[in-house]
């Protein structure tokens, strides 16, 4: 079929035997590909209760239709499995480059079983596969990694792996691409893929190739994917987020009163102009890099030229200054890029780790930690050396870093004395920098997110926080954040299910702010050679999001598990334009449910909607 | 009442005479101040069918309630009188400092009546008014004539002013404030106020103060007044106009096919990396510069260190850029910035300007003018001497420059020849550069709008070419811009009333991208000190703009005049993403005027509307 390889790898690490495949027409056009394949992979192939970092666990790796291509930001792989974190289905992607490679060596995907008797890294490159032994870099970082591969294969290849974290199976643990020296890197953060792929003894993924994507329509193709190259390139997203970054975000998060601070005892962080954008910009950044096929460069290049933090590296993005930032009391921007810096190198997910110290600290002020458990060590917000000493314990999982490595629904668990009540986690995946008090509806995006509490399902923060429209969906205005208002919630479905086609085709989110569905499914047609509407864009995200909830409900989620934090349903904001506010969720998922014809009282999709979504065969699984 | 000085000057202009007036509660109420509180005088004041440049027409300046105080962005002031250019109701106005100044004088505004008999200025200070001879400064150049003023009165004076332009009764004079040396200057550019004022031999206002404006609630709307210029401060509308200006739109307007090119020939502008934000950064800038009370600094401020160009002023605007730029072919970053420091200094409207002289350009193209108009110069398309050349001939009236000096309109009726066909006014107001072929609801609001052929009556251009949220309106979702819907001229309606009460309160309309109906609201009433809510401030906008309505309909417009130049009605654009597309506008002035309730037959408000929005004394103006 036009917009694939039409090969996926698949791996058995326990005997090293090689072979290929490929799904048949009907799976692809209901799947799409990247996470939308995988996630059918996921549930066809694993059994329910599996351990996460066992051999029953699968690895799952795969590219879209769109990753390699001229559309504007097409350089995604997503990366499937079941997660240590949560216990249900995980995700998480990632651009850079290394995807590009990956599909033009000749395969649109990689699916790993087992375990290897000893570490392995593969190597991809036009239409050949192999397996080497990765036993002199394991341990290395990220960036040691990536040199040592490109100094064996040649610098045209690009390459994802796993740092000290994915080896040391941290729960959080990242999958990494592209941690070219001395600059450069990034991250497949979220529930704990890297951990997965520890687990399973693979370091690294190394790609390159020059073999081409079949197109359907060439030249329409081509015309129009420049046509929407050009609208984004110039487009109000590129003027802010290639000015500041992601890091564009902190003041006005800030400004509403939903920056976490202080493991989210306020929403209000005073020293925000020691860490914003333009904090950036006017100290750290050297230059400004885009991904494969992006017009807006909203990477930045960072170096910090002396004193201790003396380093170059990625600047930080706005999750990482919310979560090893603000977070943790932390109002020191070279500290912060440090602190981004090291979780990169050792492979560590920045909104988890960040998440998780900022817990033991609130921990150690409430008694619930003591120097017994830090060795003798002060946890005190606002300790930026602690935060990042403590990055490194919980790669290593050396001293009290091997609790903190668990995570904070873990750690939670185990401390007890009352922590649950401020560990913040949904479904165990540490939350993101924006606090749903000061906009409700962000509340019921994390309690919902297929991969626990995650920003980037729904994206509904743009609306909600930043009134920053999503052309993917018509008329996303949520209004007034602070109030709660149900028939809102339909927005929070259909942002859902439009984002979850971006981790299916390969492409970027952000993309999602300029063009609409009928633009994307415009070029999914002339790409693929079928014909393809908006509505079926729509519909192909609504299948893939009701096929991961079907996977996490065979593993036991239930509404039970679409909740929030305590601290956040009881606990009012203490001041700013949220003061006094909690999220009242009950009255927002009931509707939510209803939008997405689910049942409200075990939050199944029903057997209608199954139907209707032509996953018929997935009833027998959760019925 | 809370938010005013409790004065207005009225000036005799044919005697001298200085008196004080106010008007009553309820008419404050009803039209709050600015442009409101102006168009109840010229209605109540003034004749049908009078001579705009003739001593019956009145000169209304007026500030607004808000204008000098701590509320964001609020330093402007309107300028209302009968249009020399549409014969309707004209408006302009602008911020800069001196509107602050002149209600802190202890005047809410001025009426200038009848002619003086020789150049006057005005001079406000702390409750006292006195006309000045003007004599000496009669001719000057805006930066002159401020600069005389200034050694005159004390520099701590802020002046308005006219140039030229005004004192030749170029019929779209401008009435410039704030021209201080080197760089400064603001516009009160549409509608050739400045050719009334010159009419009147009046060339100047300067004001300073210290005197108090009055607020119910201090406190808190001081409290509130700083929360809402902390939103502004941080939002995505600060992070790009700061750093790009509204040049910032010269990549959005043309990658959508709308940047009106060789006088609307096409909407594609080949080079426009040479006149966008980024050149402007890259070569000219050398400041940016906030008005009164704003976060932003979209102002800036320009230096062309050498070369025929070398100058030093106000960098140019978007639409300065279109109308001397793209309008005219000109491609040439210094020589536009040039054009548009000439035009600040003769007191010219840029966008009026540059219109009329691409009309000439094509004119010549297409033999309707030929060498023997012109004084022998060829007018070719591209030629940005000849541009900067023309400006100086119209503010002059020398030679050819005399008939451009009359606008489009005028201009195309004289010469005839099919050339109406292509004279780019809505009502003899020449058009902002934004081609309603590629986002056809600009092209109802041109149609429209009360003041003529304009594009911050109802700024529906921002959701339709930028995809920019507009918080004023909720929902202000108009789709894919090249559908002509009829539904969405609702949004039209709702946008020209919320942006007729900035006009009326002193208010900024960029600060109606972030904050919303409510957030004002609440600001009016923490000032004024009685109950107002968003409800009364979308009513107070709609009565605003139906009395504007009324008064042009008296002056004998009607549906007849609600229409666009026959090019965007008729002629494809021949290129971009908008090919192939005019505006079929009758649908969707029908769908209009039903939302406005006003007669689809005749344009008039319906005698029912004007009631329920308390105008019922307007009834027999047009009944």
């Amino acid at each position: 079929m036009f917009g694939y390889m039409g090969k996926i790898l698949r791996i058995d690490l326990a005997t090293g035997n090689i072979s290929e495949e490929f799904p048949d027409e009907d799976t692809l056009k209901a799947f799409l590909g990247g996470a939308g394949i995988a996630t059918k992979y996921l549930i066809d192939e694993t059994k329910p209760g599996i351990d996460p970092l066992g051999p029953e666990n699968k690895l799952i790796i795969m590219t879209g239709p769109l990753t390699g291509t001229t559309s504007p930001s097409t350089g995604r792989y997503s990366v499937v499995a079941k997660s240590p974190l949560t216990g249900f289905w995980g995700q998480a992607n990632s651009a850079g480059f290394w995807g590009r490679n990956l599909k033009r060596s000749g395969f649109d995907g990689v699916i790993f079983e087992n375990i290897s008797p000893k570490p392995v890294y593969l190597v991809t490159n036009n239409g050949k596969a192999e397996l080497r032994d990765a036993s002199h870099i394991w341990g290395k970082n990220t960036s040691d990694a990536t040199k040592i591969i490109k100094d064996e294969l040649g610098d045209k290849f690009n390459v994802a792996c796993i740092g000290p974290g994915g080896e040391n199976l941290v729960r959080y643990a990242a999958v990494m691409n592209d941690c070219d020296r001395p600059y450069w890197g990034r991250a497949a953060g979220r529930c704990g893929m890297g951990a997965v792929m520890g687990s399973k003894k693979v370091k690294a993924l190394a790609s390159w190739g020059d073999m081409k994507i079949d197109v359907a329509k060439p030249d329409e193709y081509k015309e129009e994917a420049k046509q929407r190259y050009d609208w984004v390139n110039q487009s109000l997203l590129k003027m802010t987020l290639e000015v500041y970054g992601t890091a564009a975000m902190v003041d006005l998060v800030n400004v509403k009163g939903g920056l976490p601070t202080k493991n989210w005892q306020t929403g209000v962080f005073p020293a925000v102009d020691n860490i914003n954008g333009t904090a950036i910009n006017d100290t750290i950044l050297v230059d400004r890099k885009p991904c494969f096929a992006c017009p807006i460069a909203c990477g930045r290049l960072a170096e910090i030229k002396e004193g201790k933090y003396k380093s170059k590296g990625e600047g930080p993005e706005y999750e990482s200054i919310g979560a090893l930032g603000t977070m943790c009391g932390v109002d020191d921007l070279e500290a912060i890029t440090y602190a981004h810096f090291i979780c990169n190198e050792l492979g560590l997910d920045t909104i988890s780790a960040g998440n998780t110290i900022g817990f033991a600290m609130e921990c150690f002020e409430k008694g619930v930690l003591t120097k017994e458990d830090t060795g003798g060590v002060e946890f005190k917000f606002g300790d930026a050396d602690l935060v990042i000493d403590l990055c490194n314990k919980i790669a290593a999982r050396e001293g009290i870093g091997d609790l903190l490595a668990e995570g904070t629904k873990r750690m939670s668990e185990k401390l007890g004395k009352g922590s649950e009540h401020y560990a913040m986690h949904v479904k165990g995946l540490e939350l993101p920098a924006y606090d749903s008090r000061a906009a409700k509806i962000t509340g019921l995006a994390y309690a919902t997110a297929n991969r626990g509490g995650d920003h980037i399902t729904g994206y509904i923060e743009g609306p909600a926080f930043l009134a920053m429209p999503f052309m993917i969906v018509e008329e996303a205005d949520i209004g007034d954040p602070l109030q709660e208002i149900p028939e809102t919630t339909k927005i929070v479905k259909e942002m859902e299910d439009a984002f979850g086609v971006f981790d299916a085709i390969g492409g970027c989110k952000f993309m999602g702010m300029v063009l609409t569905k009928q633009d994307w499914a415009s070029l999914i047609e002339k790409l693929m050679g079928y014909p393809y509407s908006a509505e079926d864009f729509a519909r192909t995200g609504e299948r893939i999001y009701n096929l991961a909830r079907v996977y996490s409900i065979r593993e036991g989620c239930s509404r039970a598990n679409d909740t929030l934090p305590p601290r956040l349903l009881k606990d009012p904001l203490p001041e700013g334009p949220g003061a006094g506010q909690v999220v009242n969720l009950d009255p927002l998922l009931d509707a939510y449910y209803g939008y997405r014809g689910w049942d409200k009282a075990t939050g199944k999709p029903t057997q209608e909607k199954l139907k209707e979504l032509g996953l018929d065969w997935a009833i027998d699984l959760i019925y």
